[in-house]
């Protein structure tokens, strides 16, 4: 076996499946986990495979060929801020270290900082599409100096997903923490595609009254059209399930409604309310979990709390799937068009220069959003790359135009019905505010121009002013 | 003069009205200011005041009565971290230092614990009711030990608000940070409160197509009903006023729309995502705020973007006005259920104890969000301690139950006519959310559990289940 030309840190399934994956391109690779056993296991289970197992972080290190690159797959925190203490005293000026897990953006800046005059180089990278990603071709969005990702490129390109046009699903994204918040912000718009589904199945079951036999026919159906994705596909296939547990039932039907979430959901809101930018279809998507996990109390509530008179007797159910489809579509692309709103902010404020086609384009196969779509997202920042707001672009712009009636009826409807839909809610409201030349925040502004003396702006000069509210004019 | 029972450190509008707010019920002030020339022109404009100047902090720590009780109203952050750096070799074990500013909770947590072993009492105090508020009589929100409050107990009772029944706007909150997140969330809902005003003006103008004088009128008179605040006060004053620039237009026409904010909403926000707890209306009302600053780009938008057809014709609008009016009370409850949501999770979290009725009484005068409805939340608290919603409370439940038609029939009106309400939307929205036994979570995590073997629970039996998607059942 040659000298490995790269190695994992982290054995457990993502570490694992991304050596297996890095290996079946050619590589032999180093492999390390903290707990030796897990090393020796994944060796045992793949003798025929090129993995060099080392028991120590020095071995480890001294396996591999110059520069050496390492990918850390270990969990974000304190364990990968403890990983790379102990990687340290044998590095070298030249090497390369990547940190490919969930890890918080802020965090990747200050490694990267603290490892800036060592010339050790530095590389935060998401990892996007789960277990099956990482062993088969996942998305890859690094972060770090562009000539210590230029050392790693030919790896990750070959290991990477790949799209239609064979493009690998991989890119330079930016310096130091830029990769991590873009994954961030991906797993943002993850929780948004999401919760979006979660909302038409809930109407296409509560407003219209159709079976689980019969939305799943809906979302196969819904495959062939501009939805087309892996979560529209994954869910047409939860649908026709059956509980493997003996109920006869679908599984949907025995799962609990209770949500559960790893963080970076709430990291992409969190950001979005720093950085000054409204991201409310992320947010609501957020909060729809958290409250998904109020479980007891909505049981009690459901008990107690009024609900509305509603009849869909009128509802022609057919014309209504298709307003659903489209409701879905155009709030899609709200929740889109919100994220890459704060990811032009956070490449401002931060520095990044990031390349917004780019990034959809690498969402286009191997993570949980990819999607037919994202073509357009990429085309929309090609012909303009200064583009403002997804809205602007005319694709988009045609779509919403035909689409808005669909969702204003939708989530009107969903309103009177009480069927609660916070992401479709959110994603007209997001339109009309955009499009609204003139808000009441002018009242706003007078409130606080009233009570705190914060001052205002007016309509017909500039400058600063205030009015003095305790005095009679 | 006596010597200074207490001082304050801080000459900017707020830290000198409260010394003098402290002065006029009869107690000396010592005074001081980084810039000893602000402290000058504070002597020079009250010479009949008993405020006792200093020019060096060793001067006004040792111009004090023991045990000493400075009260520092300067900016948030570094400027409070460099005091108290100051203030420290000066001050002895059992004196009361106390921060007034708008600071982040965590600065106060970590300040507290920094000063634990010092002996040197610590208060974090949220201080509510702008510049008049600190002059007059201000809502005070301290955290702290316990045994410092009760050291300045005598002094912040008379120095603050009084309620219609006489109580004193302060009490003692909790300890370390709890004062000062109290606040955060006080500011929270104010953000709530001012949005929800806000969108009642833009349905009354755009939906009903009133003018702002009919307007100024309508809320003259909902003054008068359960509405009844300091918030819809100003509003009803603020629309009867005319431009002061000579234009002839009332001023609200001639303010800008696009509100500032100084950051607590925001914190507010982040909070309850890092929480856990569904916070969509305050949330919504924070984006609304950072949308409405994208104004170039609404101008746009608003040019290019598709318009809904919308006929206010069939509108009766008596019948609407009134609806807008149940609309914003439904609202403004849901808001508050949400920040007592939050405040109860922040409480467990932090280890608080925090007493939800008495900080609705203290906001009943004093603050920005003062209102006759806030003693309700008081008799909810005192009526069920352990209250896990105010929904669930007989007042709140009556009410929602009489309302809810009227805010279904506003927010899905909104929708249809394009006219952006994302406060109303969010309230109902999560009204519903909470009395659902069941919502579509069980899709989200049907997903998670294919793409990433995150598991799931039953509905059937406890315990954790992962069904394997990748084999045909």
């Amino acid at each position: 076996m040659n000298k490995p030309q790269i190695g994992v840190i982290g054995m457990a399934v993502m570490g694992k499946n991304l050596a297996l994956n890095i290996e079946s391109r050619g590589y032999s690779v180093a492999i390390f986990n903290r707990t030796g056993s897990k090393t020796e296991k994944v060796v045992a289970d793949h003798p025929d495979k090129k993995l060099l197992p080392s028991y120590t972080i020095k071995d480890f290190v001294e396996s591999l060929e110059k520069p050496r690159r390492i990918i850390m797959m270990v969990k974000a925190g304190a364990a990968t801020d403890a990983t790379i203490k102990q990687l340290l005293p044998f590095l070298e000026k030249g090497d390369v270290l990547i940190d490919g897990g969930n890890t918080f953006f802020e965090d990747t800046i200050r490694r990267s900082e603290a490892l800036d005059n060592s010339g050790i180089n530095f590389i935060g990278m998401g990892v996007s599409g789960g277990e099956k990603g990482a062993l088969e071709g996942p998305s890859l969005m690094p972060g770090g100096q562009k000539e210590a990702y230029d050392l790693v490129a030919p790896i990750l390109q070959q290991i990477a997903a790949k799209a239609d046009d064979d493009k690998a699903c991989v890119t330079y994204i930016g310096p130091n923490g830029a990769g991590h918040y873009v994954k961030m912000v991906h797993n943002g718009i993850e929780y948004g595609d999401m919760e979006l589904i979660a909302e038409s199945y809930s109407l296409l079951r509560n407003l219209l009254g159709l079976s689980v036999k019969e939305i799943a026919a809906i979302f196969e159906e819904w495959r062939s059209t501009e939805l087309n994705s892996y979560l529209i596909d994954i869910t047409a296939d939860i649908l026709t399930r059956k509980d493997d547990l003996g109920s006869g039932k679908p599984i949907v039907d025995m799962i609990l409604d209770r949500a559960g979430n790893k963080g970076t959901g709430k990291w992409s809101s969190q950001s979005a309310l720093e950085l000054g930018v409204p991201q409310s279809l992320i947010t609501e998507s957020v909060y729809a979990r958290y409250i998904s996990a109020f479980k007891d109390e909505r049981v009690e509530a459901s008990k107690v709390l009024a609900k509305p008179v509603f009849n869909n007797k009128s509802l022609d159910k057919k014309e209504y799937i298709e307003k659903i489809r489209q409701a879905l579509y155009f709030s899609k692309i709200m929740s889109y068009a919100q994220g890459f709103e704060q990811l032009r902010v956070a490449s401002k404020k931060y520095d990044w220069n990031l390349k917004f086609g780019e990034l959809a384009m690498i969402w286009r196969e191997g993570c949980i959003i990819r999607a037919q779509f994202l073509q357009k997202i990429t085309d929309a920042f090609e012909n303009n790359e200064n583009l403002k707001n997804l809205m602007l672009d005319d694709y988009f712009n045609d779509i919403t135009a035909k689409y808005q009636d669909s969702v204003r009826d939708i989530a009107a409807l969903a309103i009177k019905a009480g069927i609660a839909c916070p992401a479709f809610s959110s994603a007209i409201t997001y339109y009309d505010q955009y499009r609204s030349a003139v808000l009441p925040a002018n009242v706003i502004q007078a409130q606080r121009d009233y009570f705190g003396a914060h001052t205002y702006e007016r309509t017909d000069k500039d400058g600063i002013f205030h009015y003095e509210w305790y005095h009679e004019q």
